[in-house]
């Protein structure tokens, strides 16, 4: 019998789960409790396409080398620097026997789990990629454990809007579960006009938020969040700088926010967030780019009794919530088009 | 006017708080609203010393060097590889007139804010320090701002005991809150044999809980920690080996924990908190050696639905609550008297 984790696909170091394993391997045959996937196209995750993309400059041809080295070294898409991968979408291939997914060959479906800990080959050196924007069309093979998060790709929307829209599902449903433990609270989404913080913003606002305000860094993002109508305020400021960012949100909301969410995928933003959120509050932190220490120390440094959560990408119904939200909401849609138009 | 929060002490990068500067300026007068304090002695933040020690391989001059160098160059000693501090002991020497702490010059005083963000200065090159050990004697003076945190030491407990109950007097604090929050939750606290985890376990049962395990990594970390009487169980597991620690807390439990507390100051103990909390459970991280990415994305990964929180360190009324535990809990008090003693 096969690890229901992966266990057994671990290389080195041996008895870690996957997502900590240095290497896996994703050759040999199908597990009786796992799934094969052919692999059609991989979205590397923003952290970890930003850090790639920098590094080389906007070279596109040595961001692909490089993304290529790490899936080859490693047997899968774990960015070494940033810790983190993203997720793909493909084709269901092969079934064990004994796999609880209830998936069918055939199924187009996306993984909802990390590629970081995701057995990957890739068969085509991503030939089909520029390496010049994080959703990278693949041909290889992918393995899905039985504990494995996967959703069924729906008929009714596009392939590229969906896997965007899975990609950052987490966020809204914690959003969600977070704002319905208050009643009425102010919100406050830090990167409200990116993909996930603009979900953040519409899950907020079913969930029964107050007022709300989504933070942008640049004038072109607030116009479009302005006009997607996610947010009651929309506010322009540096997330980095805590003292702006932590005006900026209580001169839209009236005072500090009840709940932040953190959705700007750069490091050093985690003070601001802290820093503008009212005592008795929350902060949910969703970027990759947040340092533990800086958040822990941040807070004990300000004297700040607030709630600080780890982003869990996984929040049973979280699928079905965030592709419900682009489908009722049409601000979410347009900006969510416009994303994976510009990728 | 000067800064409540320290900004006009930072010497670089201009416009963040103190707790990210690289360089605080810790010279100069006294604030109107900042307090001088004369120090005696700092408290290394664990994973911090570990980290210095473990790099010069023990050796306590090279140690001592380093963190003397440390804070000659950033004003204040906040170790550049783990992010983490520690706090100090001393005696107030003068406060400005608009300080709301409280103070008077003569008391007797343990900061509750990192030493990562609180600016000092040496004056006696740590010459009674052997390097060898986290309390460190020293001669020097601390700046505190309008909202720091500070604990006058009480007057039936000896300070060295004092400082190490209040160096991690958040962590039974946000312990007491979480556990409140269930009904008769069974509760896991890794490291639960150190100063932070025998308090948590204290916490935990004084605020409802139901049965508690208290997992060590060696033998002899074991008897102490049943010789305290502080859990129903003791459990030896090395919490870095997701599979081995999961089955442990469930040995011990007869299930996965309610609520998992993880005090131990090594990295890779994320996916072992993960895999050994039920769904619907709450993870409470406060080893500094947390991987913010590591968590949000094993917990993803293993598809668990556990609320993850950032330990932060202040809660209000967390001095009072851990040296009410050190008075009333002689398990607690015999554990930290022993580690004083041996540091």
């Amino acid at each position: 019998m096969t690890s229901p984790v992966g266990l057994h696909r671990v290389l080195e170091p041996v008895g870690v789960l996957p997502q900590a394993a240095w290497r896996l391997d994703p050759a040999g045959p199908v597990g009786v409790d796992e799934v094969r996937i052919r692999v059609e196209r991989l979205n590397l995750d923003a952290a970890s396409f930003r850090q790639l993309s920098e590094k080389h400059g906007g070279d596109g041809a040595a961001v692909r080398a490089e993304v290529l080295e790490i899936i080859s070294s490693r047997g899968k898409m774990h960015n070494p620097v940033t810790g983190s991968g993203g997720m793909l979408i493909g084709v269901v291939d092969e079934v064990g026997p004994s796999s609880p997914l209830r998936l069918k060959p055939g199924d187009r479906v996306a993984t909802l789990v990390s590629l970081t800990l995701t057995p990957l080959v890739v068969t085509d050196a991503l030939a089909g990629w520029d390496g010049l924007g994080e959703q990278v069309p693949c041909a290889g093979y992918a393995v899905l454990f039985a504990r494995s998060v996967v959703a069924v790709l729906p008929d009714d929307l596009d392939a590229r809007l969906s896997l965007a829209v899975l990609d950052v599902c987490g966020a809204p449903a914690l959003t969600a579960r977070v704002v319905s433990g208050y009643v009425s609270p102010s919100v406050a989404v830090l990167g409200g006009g990116g993909k996930s913080g603009a979900l953040a913003l519409a899950a907020a606002r079913r969930a029964g938020a107050g007022r709300t305000v989504g933070v942008v860094p640049v004038a072109a993002e607030r116009d479009r969040l302005l006009a997607a109508g996610l947010a009651s305020e929309v506010a322009l400021a540096d997330a980095r700088d805590p003292v702006a960012l932590a005006a900026a949100v209580s001169g839209a909301l009236g005072g500090p926010a009840d709940v932040t969410v953190v959705c700007v995928d750069v490091p050093g933003c985690e003070h601001g967030a802290i820093l503008a959120t009212a005592d008795g509050g929350t902060v949910i932190f969703f970027s990759m780019a947040t340092s533990f220490a800086a958040a822990a120390l941040g807070a004990e440094g300000l004297a700040a009794d607030v709630t600080m959560l780890v982003g869990n990408g996984y929040v049973p119904g979280h699928a079905e919530l965030a592709l419900d939200l682009v489908r009722s909401e049409p601000g979410v849609r347009a900006l969510f088009q416009a994303r994976v138009a510009a990728d």
